[in-house]
């Protein structure tokens, strides 16, 4: 049997290939703008799977474009109508459907405060669209499926490719371009996803370990795992889980731990080592030889990029193990119960 | 046997009212400093309990002083060493020890770049103290065990003192009395947390709902349950709940509700209604009739705050629930495996 879900994994490097081709251009000149009214800090509004990608925004802007990036609560746009000032903020709202209420009033309070707003979709015609200054368009295609795949993966791209752009780093700009490739080699471990899952397939609960620029990826790999399989999968950074939540772990307990190369690779093996020890059962994603040998198991990333891009392409060897866990369980992976693709928060 | 955790939970209230009474002179002073300062936003860094209390800042600064608030990425002032600019922000560093290195990292980078600094801490002569331009002293006394309660209880309280006297707004500065005796008040629940706690001791997974500003009591609350009881308990929105996660409810599943009187209570109250309706075994903590009606048992708090304030008492009956959980499994509260009170991440 054919699965939607699996096509829309597997498409991904297309459609990071396509935004590359198409949006490059726009980018540029969305950043030109940009820099020209001297902002001071970036503001995001998203939920779910947008808001992990506003997560690795966090990490992207304040890195390279010494952006700090305040996250919106959207409630307080909505439900309590106390929207704080927004002079010095450039307001992002990071949507695949366009359509989130919560989020469009964000980015209408943001017009009505007279700064510039940059929507992220991959809805050309959508009301996001239609309201904000600027739009980066996603070019994921159609995503049939309910749980966020390709649309989390472009918006990742998006926001580094606007980072490069608002740098103006050609040498970061040049590093994007290894990332479609990079993301369809990443398919490769669906045969060793299938075996853990295969493993794993009575586990109820699991953790998600990352840090630094793939804290984002923690948080998207449990998202799918909860909105997939029904396993509640608690993402950590393996700084705060030093604070407590590594007492929960006992024999057996599933763990992924997101580690590829880059500053925070090594802080990772070490919490690996520490889970390892309590008992857990721990999977490494990463191109790191060292990091790979301590997994269980593991599932390799077959190329390497840069640290501030891998999450593009680390994120989805968690994907198709999110994938594979919902079939062993004898869940349908197309059809999640209790989700509905266009979210409607107030 | 007497508790250590439990004498600290409950004597809270008093921690509350020293607060009041020896800090709310030198707040005012700081407000008056920071006023003229002319700040854009805030960013606060913290870990662990203090960064819980650091997104119920988020809520209050937003709603009341119209400043938005960044939560700092501690790893980008130390790992990574590319710190952002932070010009036109305020900077608060959160820490009961003061002396998180990574914490600490954030306001020397913050001095540096010349912006204004602040230090909310329980230690008069710690690091965090000697560094920051101005320090709220928490005055919570020595807090023995090692999760924290009087010291995050201190912590919102600060943040909410700093909130009413930046705004000069005396309506809510008053409100602030009647938090300590409401405190001491909510410990009234012991003996139905403990009845709770006896129903739930095989659980090893639970979830807390919560919103706006009782988002953080979530967070907390959750954090309380996975490092004495070992439950993984995972804190969630009622808004982003309906993006997918509602999915791993199943029946029997423990689930807290956080739902005092206030603008998001309604909202919580449908959540809890699907929660059940998926056969989820619901404790509400409210102080609003419908709400605690709803639940399969309930944890009233007796006085009602205003829902700014809520938050302070609505996480004591958590903090029970976790106390009594914790020894109906035969663990001991007073010492968690594997914490230790200082974390030093870097």
């Amino acid at each position: 049997m054919t699965s939607i879900l699996l096509n829309e994994i597997q498409e991904q490097g297309d459609a990071l290939a396509r935004l590359l081709a198409e949006e490059s251009a726009n980018v540029e000149r969305i950043a030109e703008k940009i820099r020209a009214r001297n902002i001071q800090y970036i503001t995001i509004a998203a939920r779910g799977a947008s808001d992990n990608a506003a997560t690795y925004g966090k990490y992207v802007f304040a890195s390279f474009n010494r952006l700090p990036v305040a996250l919106a609560t959207p409630s307080l746009y909505t439900l309590y109508q106390t929207p704080p000032r927004l002079a010095g903020s450039l307001v992002i709202g990071i949507s695949q459907s366009g359509e989130a209420p919560d989020i469009l009033a964000v980015l209408q309070e943001a017009k009505r405060q007279n700064v510039p707003t940059l929507a992220i979709t991959n809805f050309a015609d959508s009301p996001f669209a239609q309201i904000a200054d600027d739009v980066i368009l996603q070019h994921a295609g159609a995503e049939k499926t309910i749980a966020a795949t390709k649309t989390y993966t472009t918006q990742l791209l998006a926001l580094a490719l606007l980072s490069a752009s608002l740098a103006q780093d050609r040498d970061r700009r040049r590093e994007l371009d290894a990332v479609p490739h990079a993301v369809t080699r990443a398919c490769a471990v669906d045969f060793a996803a299938e075996h853990i899952a295969a493993r794993w397939r009575e586990a109820r609960a699991a953790l998600v370990i990352g840090r630094g620029f793939n804290y984002a990826t923690a948080f998207e790999v449990a998202l799918k795992f909860k909105e997939l399989a029904y396993v509640l999968a608690e993402p950590f950074s393996s700084a705060d889980f030093l604070h407590g939540p590594i007492a929960v772990v006992q024999d057996g307990f599933p763990v992924i731990v997101i580690a590829p190369r880059g500053l925070v690779c090594d802080d990772l093996v070490n919490t690996a080592r520490q889970l390892q020890s309590k008992g857990a059962d721990v999977v490494m994603i990463s191109d790191a030889a060292h990091a790979l040998a301590l997994g269980d198991s593991s599932l390799a990333l077959s190329e390497s990029l840069p640290e501030w891009l891998s999450p593009i392409h680390a994120v989805v060897p968690g994907q198709l193990l999110a994938y594979h866990l919902t079939r062993a369980k004898g869940y349908d992976p197309d059809h999640p119960r209790g989700l509905t693709k266009v979210t409607r928060t107030l």
